[in-house]
Formats: structure tokens, C-alpha cells, sequence
């Protein structure tokens, strides 16, 4: 197999809680719409007859067959014993130069791992992270890490918050990114032992840092990066998407009620439209796991056919854009990467004893 | 002074980021309408003219003179030299046998401070909680703790655990509340290590267990209580409130762009009002600090009039039902507490060295 001329992304057809059924037309749709070349990898023949119904007129599309598929709730110590995974197979895409970036919408854990020990990491970063780039009252939202790392250091945030900088000019085009980190005050020393000594270290780089910021400044844009631990993040995210979705169900039942009501909803339906299509993380598409050596996105688990297209949609712009060689740059630029870092010592440990990271599943 | 007949509520009135004028108007809102009794604390001067604009026909009300007030921002080495402030001098009334309660929209560091040196904590107990009784689309939740203790060792989480039980079926009837542990994945094993050794001294316990839980199952209406560390739920809490009002402001100006939808909008009007009512959190008042030999709640900082209302009269409910007393008998009949704990050995410990616990100001 060749690699295609276009920007090429390998696409773990298994992942999601709906497989290739969902993953399948979804990326074709981005493809078509970003003339990206797709690598579909799983069973191919469980592949295979979505593709056949599908339109492909235009899109370079291969299949690579995996016979494996890592579950949401295999733990890392199992996917060991898994030897040919599909997530793991479209990391080797990226490796062998046949696929520009990698997207999944599978067990995140597994992304990580298969990740970091299928591309290695961007020297100096010790943890790659996953940002969630959200929709805010004004522009877009950085929040790192939502979900790769739980037990973190401090060193870890301040790496996190340099790479969520880098990618906020590149992608997000903000000249100077305002970075704060996640905290439960305004004030220095309000916090979490791991966040006060994080803001220490926030507060001597180069970095706009504006300090702790609160949960209720996270949906208000007046911030562009928000650093915290992926266990934080996680919940942080997982808990506005189910009130939005509350909130949007509660409204539909109040806004049934009565006629008058009724009527107006009716009449509103335009406005209803452009608000659900704001609060709709389908939108955003996948997650950045950031600090590889190559361009990764996760998806939600829970993804449908909209969340793939837009996933895939930001890998090819990622591709595109160079963005994983001006992280790289952007930090290599920043020497301050270097002043808290262990290096590679703890790289070549977690390698020695086969340790994987602990992450979340979705 | 002589205790007044009626239930007693004892009122930070300098608390929170407005002070007297909306803590006067609020707290005597509630006392008329549940025939409660009042003691404000705090600046004598600036109280009375609050009271004397007021109509407070048919309430007891009694002011305390405090000279000094605690700043949100002010830190625990801070608040020690501060010897005459409105909200110790709050749970004075109490240990006094003055009043049965305190509410305070201020620090909620300085609350939980001045709480457990004053009243003391419940036997067994380590660390008191601030549980929030959140709204959901079925019934109330309770979320604990959201700011009292940002740095817990696992057996702290338990005890929030046990509380937050006693508290979903004494106050929200609940007859076997289904208690989870905010992770970040459903899986037995997901989490950090603290969420993972909570997860089986829980699982272990006679509550109903029902394991992880995610951010977005709070607000889905399907749990009773959902445990966390003070950080966590901090962020989980403000977050939510950013969330809701961020998503109540889109809404506003996507339904007021074209004259169909503002048509629709003043059609809709009433719907609007119940939705607003039912996302409000000023609706559901203060936050209960559970653990500590008395009834205490804590209000939002940015609290207006409605919130302080809400939460003095929450707190005249818990004192009629005797909430605390049942807090007490509900742990005491539930041997498990002594299990993991460590006594009284830590509370002296803390007590001798003055430390005052790290919390949150909000």
C-alpha cells in the first residue's frame, strides 16, 4: 500500500460505542467535504459493506484489517495481551508513513498507550494530554488535560499548559492565549496542593498566565487555555455536557406546556436551531492528544456520524496546518519546557516495566 | 439576651460580597414566612438601618455587634488574628444556646473554621462537608463535598459518603439513597488512586452502593448522592452555575435576533419564567456543613436576597426536624464509621497545632 496523495487519516473503524456503521459514513462525509484520504482499520468485513453502500465517488479510501478491538472497559493490563487492535493498527499507519494522523473514538486509555508506545512522545513532554477545544459565550476554550493522566505532578499541568499555548495561536490564531488553571478561588494559594505549586510554576513562564480561574469562567470566553488534571477535566467536561443536555430536555418540557407556549416555540424554532447547534459537542469533534510525535484525536465514545466528520475534519486541518511540527517547534522555541522536566528517566522506566498509563475510557 | 421562643437562626449579616442590604431583606423574608426567630451578627451600625427601613412585624430579631469581618480572600493565618469577627462570633449564638443555627454567605474556610473550633465536629467524623442539594431533571442531589476539603484521603470520602446518606433520607426522604463516587468512568478501577480506595471502603458499606458514577449522570436525576473531594466538587459546582447562566444568555440573544423568534419569545414567556426558576440555584439556598455539633449552612458568596432567604429557611427546617440530632443518631447506628477512621487522635493533633483546615472562600 502507498501512501495517497492527499492528507491521509487512518481511522480506527471499531472504536465508539456504534462501530463502523457510525464511523464509516461519518469520515466519508469529512472527506469528501476536506479532500482527505481515509485508512480504515478494523474487521474488514465488518468494513466493508458500509463502505459498498456508501458514495465514495472522489475519496481514496483503503481498508487495513485488524482482527481485534479494544473495549470501553479493558483495562491497560489487558490490551497487552491484544495483539492486533485496531486502534493499535492506525497508530502503525501513521508510523509507516502510510497515514498523516490517527483518529479513534475508542477507549482513550488505549489511544494513549498505543500512542505513546507506537510514536513516542515530543522530547521533553512527559505526559501527553488531551485538549478539549470547547464552545464558550465568545470564542473557543482550550481545556487540558479532559481525561490521559489522573494522578498528575505539578510539572505535568506546567506541561500541559505550554503545549494547549502553541496550540491555541496555531489553531485558535489567538496572538497572545490568556492560560489560567482550574482552581476553586481567584486568589493565589486557593487550590489543591497540586494546583497551588502548578500556579508557582504557571506564574515564572513566559506565558500570559492570568492565575486561578473558577468554573464559572470557563463558559464566559474571557479565558483561552484552562490547565488541569485529566481527572478534574474530565468531570469538568462530563458535567456540562449532561447539563446542557438536562437543561436542553427540561426546556423542550417547559416550552410544551400550554399553548401560548407552544406557539412561541413554534415561532422561536429558528433561534432554537442556531442555540442547539451551539451547545452541540458534535460539533467540536474529537480531542487533540497532544505530545506525540504525530497527530491523534480522540472522540467521544457516545459519537454519532456528525462527531466522526467533524473529528476527521480537524485532523485533515491539523495535517494541513503542520500543527503537530509547530507544537513541536513552538516548544522547542520555549526553553522553559526543559526547567521542570525529569527528561526522558521516567520515559525509559514507565518503557522498562511495560507500566501503561492509567486513563479514562472515553 | 434569653433564647427566643421560636427556632433561632443566627446570621453572618456581613457575609458575602453584598453584605447587610441583602442579607437583612433576605434572612427576615424567611423568618416571616417559616416563624423563625433572628440573631444578625456583625457591625451594629450598619445593620440597624437595614432593620429599621424593614417591616419586621412579628419577628424576634436581635443584633450581635462584631467589629470585624472575614474578607473572601483572607487565609486561615489570617483569620486568627481577626478575634471579633461576625461569623465566629455566629456560631457563638449557637454554642451559647442562643441559636439553633448559623448562616453565612462568607468564607467558606472561615465558616468550617470557626465551626469546628466553636461546636466542635460529630464523633468519628474528621473532616466536615459542604453538601449542595442541586437540582436535576428528577429529583434533588446531593453533591458532597464542594469545598470544604480540597486535599482527602479516602476514608474522608467514606465519611462524606455516610453523612450525605443520613442527609438524602432524613431531609429528601429518600428511603435507600443510591449513593455513587464521581469518577470519570463507570467501570470498577476508573479514577485516580484516591477515587479507586474510596470505591472500595464504599462498595464495602451498607449504604447503596451503586459504584462510579460520571459528570454527566448528576444533573440526569438517577442518583441521590454523589461523592467527591472538595476540589473536585467545587469545580463540578461552578462549572454547572457557569454553564447554566453562559447557556440562558445564548439562548436570550439567539431567541431576540428576528422578529419571529422575539414573537415567539414573549409567547413563550412563561415557559421561560419556569425554566429560569427551575435552573436558579438561588432557589435552593446554602449548602449544609455536615459533620460539625450543630446546624450551619453556607451561602454562595455572590448570594442576593432570594439565596439568603432560601438558605435561612433551610436552615429553620433542618432545625425543626431535628436534622442534626438524626445526622448524629443515623452514624451512630451505622458502626462502619469507626472503621477507616482515625479517631479523635488527628482532631487533637490539629487542634494543638492551630492549624486550621485549607478550604475554599466561596
Amino acid at each position: 500500500m502507498n501512501k495517497p496523495s492527499r492528507p491521509c487519516i487512518a481511522v480506527d473503524a471499531m472504536g465508539g460505542d456504534f462501530g463502523p456503521q457510525v464511523v464509516v459514513p461519518g469520515a466519508l462525509n469529512a472527506a469528501k467535504a476536506n479532500a482527505l484520504s481515509l485508512v480504515f482499520v478494523g474487521r474488514e468485513e465488518e468494513i466493508r459493506p458500509h463502505l459498498d453502500q456508501a458514495d465514495t465517488t472522489g475519496v481514496e479510501v483503503d481498508v487495513v484489517d485488524a482482527r481485534e478491538v479494544v473495549a470501553m472497559s479493558d483495562k491497560p493490563s489487558q490490551l497487552r495481551r491484544k495483539q492486533d487492535t485496531s486502534i493499535q493498527k492506525a497508530f502503525l499507519q501513521v508510523k509507516k508513513g502510510r497515514a498523516d494522523g490517527v483518529v479513534s473514538a475508542g477507549n482513550s486509555g488505549a489511544s494513549l498507550a498505543c500512542g505513546m508506545f507506537t510514536l513516542g512522545r515530543i522530547k521533553g513532554i512527559e505526559r501527553p494530554a488531551l485538549a478539549s477545544i470547547l464552545p464558550t459565550e465568545k470564542n473557543p476554550l482550550v481545556l487540558i488535560d479532559v481525561g490521559a493522566n489522573v494522578d498528575c505532578k505539578a510539572r505535568h499541568l506546567f506541561q500541559f499548559g505550554l503545549m494547549a499555548d502553541v496550540l491555541a495561536k496555531d489553531v485558535l490564531q489567538i496572538e497572545s492565549p490568556r492560560v489560567g488553571i482550574l482552581s476553586i478561588g481567584e486568589e493565589e494559594g486557593k487550590g489543591n496542593a497540586l494546583v497551588r505549586d502548578a500556579y508557582t510554576m504557571l506564574s515564572r513562564s513566559s506565558l500570559n498566565f492570568v492565575g486561578n480561574i473558577e468554573g464559572r469562567d470557563i463558559f464566559g470566553g474571557d479565558i483561552d487555555v484552562a490547565v488541569c488534571d485529566g481527572f478534574v477535566g474530565n468531570v469538568a467536561l462530563k458535567i456540562s455536557e449532561g447539563l446542557a443536555h438536562s437543561l436542553s430536555r427540561i426546556l423542550k418540557r417547559e416550552l410544551t406546556t400550554g399553548v401560548m407556549a407552544k406557539l412561541g416555540c413554534l415561532l422561536a424554532r429558528d433561534g432554537f436551531r442556531r442555540f442547539a447547534k451551539r451547545v452541540d459537542y458534535a460539533e467540536y469533534g474529537g480531542a487533540p492528544l497532544l505530545g506525540l510525535n504525530g497527530i491523534a484525536l480522540v472522540c467521544h465514545g457516545a459519537s454519532n456520524a456528525k462527531s466522526i466528520s467533524s473529528a476527521v475534519a480537524m485532523a485533515g486541518t491539523f495535517v494541513d496546518n503542520n500543527a503537530n511540527e509547530h507544537l513541536v517547534q513552538g516548544l522547542t522555541r520555549n526553553k522553559e519546557l526543559s526547567l521542570y522536566g525529569r527528561g526522558n528517566g521516567e520515559a525509559s522506566e514507565a518503557a522498562a516495566s511495560q507500566e501503561l498509563p492509567k486513563a479514562s475510557s472515553s
